[in-house]
């Protein structure tokens, strides 16, 4: 026997849409549409995730040794003494931060990013500021590493140079193309480029080592003039805690495999782990390689060359294929270190987004399966920081890293406070996070010092980066963050007072029915459309006023005239408006009846509107429709209907 | 007693809205808005008549003669013999123009201009032809006087020669505001420098004649060197046709005041005809005055300095001030006879609106009881116009004057039509035409042959105009032209249809009441604001259905949930979008309903909408409703509810 009580009285049937997007222009650009069943084999692989994720990271190699040498180089051939030191102390980190994030995608098979690991271990303020952190740096890579690429072009081909912004926001547009095809595609296009780029970079770095071992490397053959602005002096220690802030841009885009753990294929965490200890491997020793020959050809610092270009032309005895290759290696993966940033800004949006603050439309995946929005937006703002800084690299990297290292130090807290939990529980307790779910483990002190040392390292960099690089722009970011995380609350505040209000929680089960309904009924002609409204709004209610607004008078005349020979019998009210204008007398005289309207009645405009099915034709109507609903919506308690009548002419 | 049936059953209110336009910058800018009770009192007097509709006719004497020297100028000193002469033609034709439109301005005292002669005695097609010459012409007016104005300036300023352009493009809106502001305001801003210029001009003239006939007038000091293309020859009578045709833009603007009629003080007809009468005087003495001391001082067709320039340093001995106030009052005057284009295109364009010819937008009157729809035409075709011709009058001027002459044609045709008409009438006979009303008159056959003789005039010299000025541009409106006559035609056939589909003449009385009544209620989340529409839902019909779209499967979820709970037993349909896509799904879905629709079911869709008080939190919402409506309403037969819920956080 089945009891009435036991069956819910809801029928909920469910049907699947048969609707198969058409092949447009756009399906053309970015591919067909994806299905959302189609979501798991849109993951990736780990040769493919280290040319998605890994490719942001190694084209710091391009640059890192560069601007370390920038800071001492004043020094004379005393300075090279310091390059290799500092590079060790900078693959140190990059070793501590690498064991730290190891750990954390363990800790986070769901995507650990910053921001999910300061959400659940230290509270929403520092999620949001690593958040916000992330973000800004996402866009400031892809600006920056997109102007650094095309400057390489344009120092080659010197009359490009008045289309540099343009190339790069073409650069922008046709990586976010990519991007919008999907991560897997995109996967794909990264690869060949990305590994082009690491064959060719450890080839030059062990031929180099092999020529200076077997002592026949040398030095550069007519560098570039050295434009030292200040007096050879000693090395202080700010000078060299200056220039290991300036390497530890090398660290950038190290985080970026623990945020997008989702994309790579079952087992995730030990597919990431392993590309993440791979891309570090690389990173570190083709860093290491390049900083020791750079120290040991004596390469100068310079705007005119690049270092890579110097420690090519002397391994290579000159500018011949060898040279070129790398170069132009170089040149793609500094464009393509941008499409790290697309692949996780539109995750990281999405995941605010989902907790509510950022704009719910950041969540909503493209018929591609991508966060199409975060991607559009970031190739928006990036553009943007290129047309504005002209696409200058060296304006817009004292804004760059800083958000990095802010990240690092709030991600791995976290790790150290979850280890810290991890520690406190007993054996058999499990806390379920939304991020992960937390059980014993024996070593969690040893993983909390990991975490913890890693943290207080990379807190250190950090404020060494703000500090030497307050007045170059780093003041931008330090002012930036704090605003974005207030404007993130303050969306947050928003939609958690809407929840609220919309909420059913406290809701009383059934509101006692609306006694009167009142239909307010806009007439502008008498024709066959307003009586089709007039019909309807018959069925609504007995209770119906027909308002006309009377601009001319002879057309109120004939209104008038043929309402009361149509109208039914329903009262007319006419308007007179001296002023020839529709809208206002309306909205006064809806105005006036809503205040004198009797608790729990409800009133209703009804508005017949002219549809043309023809675009050419629709713009010979008045289509007053349209504006008066968007008006008559601000007045709450007033439902508008719409009455179209269309006229096929 | 009082039958039931004697009183109407319908009860009409009329209400007076008392909303007063607010003071805004609109208001700052065009005036305070008038009432429609104001209108008459927006009527003007003999002497700003003549300002309003006159600086057209009036400013063509900057530029008559030296167009007619500019053809015959190659024959050397022989040439000037044939200038005055040729003007004396001019100025006859003139003359039958002014008599035969004066004739007119009696015959329809609401207004008789080319276009409502034509359609009330010669039929649609010659009616539409006038209008279309017309309109074409006010537009060319425009952009012609306005450059030919900023021409004058920039030969005296060349360094605003780059600027020509704008300065051009902000002469027309200003133009535009002040006609914005109402006939009234513009008519008192643009009397004193036509007066100016009228008393200037007629100065110069006569100061010129005396010192010619005093016998120390001289010749041209310095003369500009003529550029001439060819050898000298022979004055062929075609050369002669073509200098008339040239002197001929002398009388564009002559039929502003029988189009303008109703702008005038009441007795209309008579301060018009007056008006028209001594404009005609000034503009022919002024004009034959300016050919006749040209002939003598042996002034020279110059790109460098035009013949007005040259004549008044004769007469006044250099460049002084006299000189000065000459060239400045010509050049305001050129930059204001587009002040009367701005006058006539609304009012024609509101005729031929009414008629059902041109949209019928064109027919409401604005705040300030001018037609403002048209003037905003106007200035933004005229302003494009000079753009795309780079205000060049040189490559404006041969696309105008043949529609003025078509229009001359075409009315005075309509004329002589209307007096044969008139004396084919039995005394006491009225024949009432739209226009005007048509009485039996002793003197119709010699009126008639005045208006014939100006038609056939007319008509030769529009195609001289045509022949001669082929190909400088000339061929641009006689293909232009025949195109705005058909899509004159295809809106006229468009109105006629939507008014014959949606006309109650031949509906029936009471159509069958609807059977059922089909509600489909949209749901994105089950909350507060879905109850109210739910609410609203059920008052309307049983036959309910809840439409949910599944994007995310976790959200789906809980919207089921929720509406087992909270949805009153109501069916609920869950549409699955494996593309992630909201409205193609319930488009489908919906258009699968409507097909199985039985005669005389209602559907009706209920879009409950979320509506947020402040612009900014807006920009986080969705906000997919208005899209869904715009596509919603295609279908027919489906009406749309549209239940805003209110939120304020």
């Amino acid at each position: 026997m089945i009891r009435y009580d036991d069956k819910l009285p809801t029928s909920i049937i469910e049907r699947d849409s048969e609707y198969k997007p058409p092949r447009t222009l756009r399906s053309w650009l970015i591919g067909r549409p994806l299905s959302t069943a189609d979501a798991p084999h849109q993951t990736i692989g780990k040769l493919v995730g280290l040319a998605v994720f890994a490719s942001d990271a190694l084209s710091s190699t391009a640059y890192a040794t560069q601007e370390i040498l920038g800071v001492i180089a004043f020094a004379g051939t005393m300075a090279y003494g310091y390059l290799f030191p500092i590079s060790m102390a900078i693959v140190t980190l990059l070793a501590i931060v690498t064991i730290s994030y190891e750990q954390t995608i363990h800790a986070y098979p769901g995507g650990g990013g910053a921001y999910i690991v300061a959400r659940d271990n230290l509270g929403e303020l520092p999620a949001q500021t690593a958040g916000a952190a992330l973000l800004t740096d996402y866009i400031l890579t892809v600006s920056v590493s997109v102007s650094s690429g095309v400057a390489q072009i344009v120092s080659a081909y010197p009359a490009m140079f008045p289309y540099r912004v343009w190339i790069a926001v073409a650069a922008v547009i046709f990586i976010m193309l990519i991007n919008l095809r999907g991560v897997k595609e995109s996967g794909t296009a990264f690869a060949i480029p990305t590994y082009f780029f690491v064959i060719v970079m450890t080839f030059t770095v062990g031929m180099g080592l092999i020529r200076y071992f077997t002592g026949n490397l040398g030095m550069v053959i007519n560098p570039p003039h050295f434009e030292a602005s200040g007096v050879i002096s000693t090395i202080t220690p700010f000078i060299l805690l200056h220039a290991f802030a300036n390497g530890t841009t090398a660290l950038t885009g190290v985080e970026a495999i623990s945020n997008g753990i989702t994309a790579f294929k079952e087992p995730r965490s030990r597919n990431a782990g392993i590309t993440l200890i791979w891309m570090s491997l690389i990173l570190g020793s083709l860093f290491l390689g390049l900083s020791f020959i750079t120290g040991h050809i004596h390469a100068v610092f310079s705007e005119q060359e690049t270092v890579i270009s110097q420690l090519a032309r002397t391994i290579y005895g000159g500018r011949g294929i060898p040279y070129l290759m790398l170069i132009s290696g170089t040149t793609v993966i500094l464009i393509m270190a941008a499409n790290t940033a697309f692949a996780d800004f539109p995750r990281l949006g999405a995941l605010h987004a989902g907790d509510g603050f950022l704009p719910r439309q950041l969540t909503y995946r493209g018929s591609r399966l991508v966060y199409s929005r975060g991607i559009i937006t970031l190739a928006i703002i990036a553009s943007l920081l290129i047309i504005i800084f002209q696409a200058s690299v060296t304006r817009l990297i004292p804004l760059y890293a800083i958000g990095v290292f802010l990240s690092f130090t709030l991600s791995q807290a976290g790790m150290a406070r979850r280890w810290w939990k991890i520690g406190h529980l007993k054996e058999g307790e499990e806390i379920v996070e939304p991020g992960s779910t937390l059980r014993y483990e024996k070593g969690w002190k040893y993983r909390m010092v990991i975490n913890g040392f890693g943290a207080l390292c990379t807190a250190v960099v950090m404020v060494v980066f703000a500090v030497t690089k307050f007045a170059e722009g780093a003041w931008v970011v330090l002012i930036l963050t704090p605003i974005l995380v207030m404007i993130f609350f303050s969306i947050h505040h928003h939609y958690k007072g809407v929840a609220s209000k919309l909420s059913l929680d406290n809701f009383r089960a059934v509101p006692p029915h609306n006694l009167r309904h009142r239909v307010i009924m806009l007439v502008s002609g008498v024709h066959q459309g307003t009586l089709a409204a007039l019909r309807y709004s018959r069925r609504l209610s007995d209770d119906i006023t027909a308002v006309h607004v009377s601009i001319e008078p002879a057309e109120s005349e004939k209104v008038r005239r043929k309402w009361e020979t149509w109208g039914e019998g329903v009262r007319m009210v006419v308007l007179n408006s001296p002023y020839r204008l529709l809208l206002e007398p309306l909205l006064e005289y809806i105005t006036d009846l809503a205040k004198q309207r009797q608790p729990g009645e409800t009133m209703t405009i009804v508005v017949p509107e002219f549809v043309s099915n023809n675009r050419i034709t629709a713009t010979l109507h008045m289509n007053t429709a349209d504006y008066l609903r968007s008006q008559l919506k601000r007045y709450p308690g007033i439902v508008i209907i719409d009455v179209p009548y269309h006229v096929h002419a």
